[in-house]
């Protein structure tokens, strides 16, 4: 266990691998999550191109994925180098700031002055070199004591995401382009948009998050107090023959609530949230809109195709087509179209109308139709 | 064998079952075509449809069916009342001159005096009443020695049927609408549709002959004497134990041609062609349009769903539906889209590039995927 050291050498990667992505389904499933799926075309899986994102930064070995039970085998498929010390199982989904805070709690507890980074593993980001410099200032600014995020540099008026509002340089050694980040603001309308980014000081919340185990951890018992205290019995008892027994009773009485809320916006509020601006490419991919987009290039007669079987004959159409049943699928003069071919569910829409694919998830839950969700 | 009698005793209906109709693909294929589907919701295939239009009017055992060897099975489950006197079968395909040419070949080689009419099996109408007062006007006409058609009074400027023009009362007993139809016209455009639907005296061709079996012939026979002749050959050992091996040498050398040029448009230039108006509604349910069209009842709002097993969940979308997997078909915000979901096929398209389908077709021929054809 080391106890003091560089701060590169004291980082750890936290993957938290949960999200279903409801508005990609019929592809994404409870079964079948956002992050078990190639949709960029690599080859590999969101999953897998994080790991492979995030090992040149802290090493195979110091990669933790927190995942759902239920995913266990597939995570380890994709990452046959993950160790089980670095596997976190929940029993249930209790949302990112009891996820992302016991992996913080069990590596503060095995390694005190362990710096944790926290990322997605289902977002897309093609410049790793950029990504990568941009983590090791956030550590830097992390081991100065802040907890530090990442704001991606906005390319278009995007309304998709959340912004960060940035406020003045922090002068941290090691991280030069580190700025204070002083409030979140949520998904904007278009006009409110173009007027960050015309602004400049507006960054995308990518949701990443860098900080000493200890601050983070800190920062969540102030407004948190229980489920601090919670993640810190779960964390001591996690190496023990006692972890079992301690899950079953602590975990399930967990707050579900998102980490924004319960670190990185009382963070800002209180001067302590460091952004390191992104100038990498960033996605979260959370529609198909945005697969279209990733595989048009922003060329918007391309027609995606998103499938190992895919056999498609398209006239006069454009948009995205993902294929998982092997079917001929021929589109004529449908334009922005999204059709989503799986085995017991078909899903025809626009571009236009990706964000409204969640509505058709939420029916299905109302309806019972939870076999196919 | 009657061999005079009222011109109503002496009709015969019979249906050519044939096109696939390769619009309607991949509802239609060529081991399940349109005649064999339900489209109208009826509960009931075009087939049996026709046939229970036509019953009224020769009895159940006076209809007589021309299809493929291959729908034999099919067409006897549609229509357990059909005589094996009166199914034709073809070895191959040899379009309508010679299906039609055969059954009036064999009706008047049983009935010298036979009157037939023949009607497709996969067209679509309501009003049998109004359907079978027009026949027997027809039949009357024909009586009167002419080659008699129904031309549809057209309700709109449409672009998908052709049109025949029409010239003056013919004043036959019997027949009070008949008027002289002195030629046929192509599909319009819409400019010139316009134009038929003002000038009243165009009327929409729905490729219903009504005739005395010798004058049709006769009629063929002017164009096509080979033709004649092969089935002259045909007819003469149909009921006799030579009907396989005169099948086999015959029948694969007959032209291939539309009865419209051998008998309807030749009979059009020598003025002896009779059009009865026909004032009830009638489709000949071309393509994906028309369906959406026949279920929506004008309303461009609605969208049609077809199929015994359809799950659809659909939000702010209108057109038409079309399910044989019993699949979950979800629509958001997609208007006027055409979806066809079949086990091995899937169409995507609008309501506007229905005419279309028949490209993608001929590309899945041209490419060797007649599997799915």
């Amino acid at each position: 266990m080391t106890t003091s050291g560089k701060a590169q050498d004291r980082f750890y990667s936290v993957i938290p691998a949960g999200g279903i992505g409801s508005r990609l389904w019929p592809l994404s499933r409870a079964d079948a999550p956002k992050f078990l799926h190639d949709l960029t075309g690599s080859g590999k899986t969101l999953l897998r191109g994080t790991w492979e994102r995030l090992e040149p930064l802290s090493g195979p070995d110091r990669i933790m994925v927190v995942t759902g039970r239920a995913h266990r085998a597939a995570v380890e498929a994709q990452i046959p180098e993950l160790a089980d010390l670095n596997v976190v199982l929940e029993s249930e989904p209790r949302e990112s700031s009891a996820a992302i805070g016991l992996a913080a709690a069990i590596l503060h507890h095995r390694e005190p002055d362990v710096i944790i980074g926290s990322f997605a593993a289902d977002h897309v980001i093609s410049d790793e070199d950029g990504f990568q410099r941009a983590v090791r200032e956030a550590i830097a600014a992390a081991d100065a004591g802040y907890i530090a995020t990442i704001g991606i540099t906005p390319t278009e008026p995007a309304i998709g995401f959340g912004y960060i509002h940035c406020d003045g340089a922090l002068g941290i050694d090691g991280a030069p382009g580190a700025a204070k980040a002083d409030r979140f603001v949520e998904k904007p309308s278009v006009e409110v948009a173009r007027e960050y980014l015309a602004d400049g000081n507006y960054l995308w919340n990518a949701g990443m998050f860098i900080s000493r185990a200890d601050r983070l951890l800190e920062q969540l018992g102030e407004s948190q107090p229980e489920l601090l205290a919670g993640l810190t019995e779960l964390a001591e008892a996690w190496d023990t023959d006692r972890r079992g027994a301690v899950v079953d009773t602590v975990w399930p009485g967990l707050a579900k609530i998102a980490i924004d809320y319960t670190v990185a916006e009382p963070a800002a509020a209180s001067g302590n949230l460091a952004v390191v601006p992104g100038n990498f490419d960033w996605d979260d991919v959370g529609d198909f809109a945005a697969i279209a987009k990733l595989h048009s290039g922003g060329r918007s007669s391309d027609l995606a195709i998103l499938g190992e079987n895919a056999r498609v004959l398209s006239d006069a159409s454009s948009g995205v087509v993902v294929s998982q049943t092997g079917r001929l699928i021929s589109l004529i003069g449908v334009t922005d179209i999204v059709v989503v071919d799986t085995p017991d569910a078909l899903l025809v829409t626009t571009s236009a109308n990706a964000q409204r694919v969640k509505t058709v998830v939420d029916a299905l839950k109302v309806s019972g139709r939870s076999d196919i969700l």
